[in-house]
């Protein structure tokens, strides 16, 4: 089966939003084993959308189109999918129904806003109206519920030019509608339909590395990548760390992981201590997990990554479990007055010094009567360089019962991609600390 | 002008990677008063590039393609244009002289590396083949010098199936080297064929508006936006907060921003205190511009957004001049022995609390000496929420030496999103204090 993605919205070609939905219904489908081959945004205009559509419902099986599908007179796909299958809009009764629940209910938690009633009233008659336009669906199409928003999306399963039956899905363009209505009842309709196809699945495991860079692995891997089939082997480098997506097609899943298997594991092999994770796993999941099993607790104390590595590490639900605290202390006196640092230290050294990361360390340790303290302070740019200590000078420190370690590293890029490389860092030397690997002085 | 995006990489249709690329684009082309009606994602395979390139040469004046011109064979954008335009490919020699001094300094870079002398030089070469490949571009391109990395891009301007001349721009995909070649290169050479092409500028300016959600500015502003003419109104719900777009065509900047201005007055006028900033305005930036002008200095004290006002606050360059520290107190004992809040206050109020937040705010303030302190406390989710304390429940404070306020909110979405938000109205707290705005308890 071969979809293709439509992004409809002018806000996605002003640039002024980044289109996150796109990438999120790729991954999705690529692993219900549908191909996507191409990936379409179009603005708010249905001449245009309705030639698109034509294109890719005549080289695809079908469309999964996000946006467009909201109460103003700017949001047209559902006109626009009505124009090019030639199918009348209808008022399907069942969303006209949630509608006006959800519309109601939005109506009394205003309740306490200062409007008189006759305002209100005149204003929730016009809201009203636009958000019934979304009750409209091209006739025959089956209506996807939304259980966070107005919208409902739909599935249309329609001859098309006289032709083979498409598949047509529309989803609202806001994530924390469309994700949901994907993942509750698209994801199960498009696996029954696959599965309708006959066997064949594609299995993709991602590996993630830290600490080396893209270049590096594919030297290490030539031989494997070189002579790749399936599984295939591509690497994909992110911001601050590089993945290698093995991906295989088999007539089952369990067929699909024991062709990679064997590949993954000479992989591990080879880049052991860099392959900190799969899938989902990212350094703040990762070294949760291993705090928790240890049961000991963490305390940082951060500078040039400004509270990065604490936001990272309170992404995971019962951090707090582990995470005591983490200090940003941004300035001088900060880190004398919360960490103990000591004004020797820093004017001996200067903030950023393998003595004060240590110091850091430890001190955040004992404030916080933490097992482990973990500690940064660098140059994120683009002031505060001198020669001697030039922009990306970072030095990482971890403090444990058992003594310090602090490493230095010069990173690359621009303010923000060095602190999300300094907390990458930290992270990491925190994960092979958990690990028991050797540290790395470079 | 009218031009198409086309992204390039089986990644970005199988979801491993966000299109950020695009939304800089389309950004930039609008910028520059350039269409963009459609944007298209293909992946490595040269056959379903050529075909899609061939239907956007046929109705657009160009296309300006990112990623698919690394040294790897599945880099094929180049391949794809020579076959749509038949035009051979040739080597560059200027291409390949940068290439070789890349190389060469990498090499260098790299020299430390314990690797034997035979095998780093089989290593290269293979390496430099790959690499040389990038050098090959469609006769009569003019090569983008690439001043990060190794891959040229190029501009092609030929007549296309024996009709009307087209532009063909092709840039790498990594950001880092997109970027600049696009500044440094491309919107040069676009703004210049723009200005031939007559008079016809369009300027736009967000406005950015905090604590306020869509459809409360839209009802504000219906009647601006039922008779929008030129400048446009369009209202753009981001994450935390909501944007408001106005943008004018005219023939010179000037003009466009006359238009522009009396629409700009009468929204100001109406939504006043949520309008914190224009364009690239971040509450972030607004509020460090606010306590430098006024030499004042910050201590943050988080909780449930676990560093995230810290990390927001610190990506301003310059930020150490007024933020002194933040100390995410995630704990219960962190926020006793870090910030002062009393045994009492938690027991009898608990962490997520008017009284906590108040006493954090005082704490970090006094604690690091600062002239104002600023607070968040909340159940962020999944766990931790009780019948009275739901999950998106949050306590904001402002400490000054005025005073101390508290405010209440309840935040809707997942556990980031409501991160996000919590930090997004604790910097709007702050704000509000720095611009002597009345303070709003909900």
């Amino acid at each position: 089966m071969q979809l293709e993605l439509f992004s409809v919205g002018t806000e996605l070609l002003l640039g002024e939003i980044v289109d996150t939905n796109a990438a999120y219904l790729a991954d999705k489908l690529s692993q219900l084993g549908i191909n996507c081959f191409y990936k379409t945004t179009v603005g708010d205009n249905i001449a245009r959308l309705a030639g698109a559509l034509d294109i890719a419902l005549r080289r695809a099986d079908g469309v999964l189109t996000t946006g467009g599908l909201g109460p103003t007179q700017d949001d047209i796909t559902a006109a626009a999918i009505a124009q090019v299958t030639e199918l009348p809009l209808e008022e399907d009764p069942a969303s006209v129904e949630h509608i006006r629940r959800i519309a109601l209910q939005r109506q009394r938690d205003r309740g306490s806003a200062a409007q008189s009633a006759e305002a209100s009233r005149t204003a929730a008659g016009e809201r009203m109206k636009g958000l019934l336009k979304q009750a409209r669906l091209p006739r025959g199409a089956t209506p996807i519920p939304n259980p966070v928003g107005t919208a409902p999306g739909f599935i249309l399963r329609t001859p098309y030019r006289g032709g083979d039956p498409k598949t047509i899905i529309s989803l609202p363009g806001p994530p924390g509608e469309m994700k949901p209505m994907f993942e509750q009842t698209v994801a199960p309709y498009l696996a029954e339909r696959v599965a309708e196809e006959g066997p064949a699945v594609l299995v993709s495991h991602h590996l993630r590395f830290a600490d080396i860079g893209e270049s590096q692995i594919e030297t290490e891997l030539r031989d494997l990548i070189t002579t790749q089939g399936n599984p295939t082997i591509a690497p994909l480098a992110k911001p601050a760390e590089v993945h290698l997506r093995l991906a295989a097609r088999a007539a089952t899943r369990e067929e699909a992981e024991r062709l990679i298997a064997p590949v993954e594991a000479e992989i591990r092999n080879r880049l052991g201590a860099h392959l900190y994770g799969v899938d989902s796993d990212t350094l703040e999941t990762v070294v949760g997990r291993l705090l928790r099993q240890t049961g000991r607790t963490l305390a940082v104390a951060e500078s040039c990554t400004g509270g990065l590595i604490g936001h990272r590490l309170t992404n995971v639900p019962g951090s707090s479990e582990y995470l005591l605290a983490s200090l940003v202390t941004y300035g001088n006196r900060a880190k004398q007055d919360l960490l103990g640092v000591t004004a020797e230290t820093l004017s001996a050294h200067g903030a950023v010094s393998e003595e004060t990361a240590g110091a850091m360390a430890e001190g955040v340790r004992r404030v916080c009567g933490a097992d482990l303290g973990l500690s940064v302070t660098g140059i994120a740019g683009p002031g505060g360089a001198t020669p001697e200590k030039p922009v990306g000078l970072t030095y990482l420190g971890l403090a444990h019962a058992g003594g310090t370690v602090v490493e230095r590293r010069r990173l690359r890029g621009d303010r923000s991609m060095i602190k999300e490389r300094a907390a990458q860092l930290a992270l990491y030397l925190l994960y092979r600390h958990l690990k028991g690997l050797p540290g790395v002085e470079s």
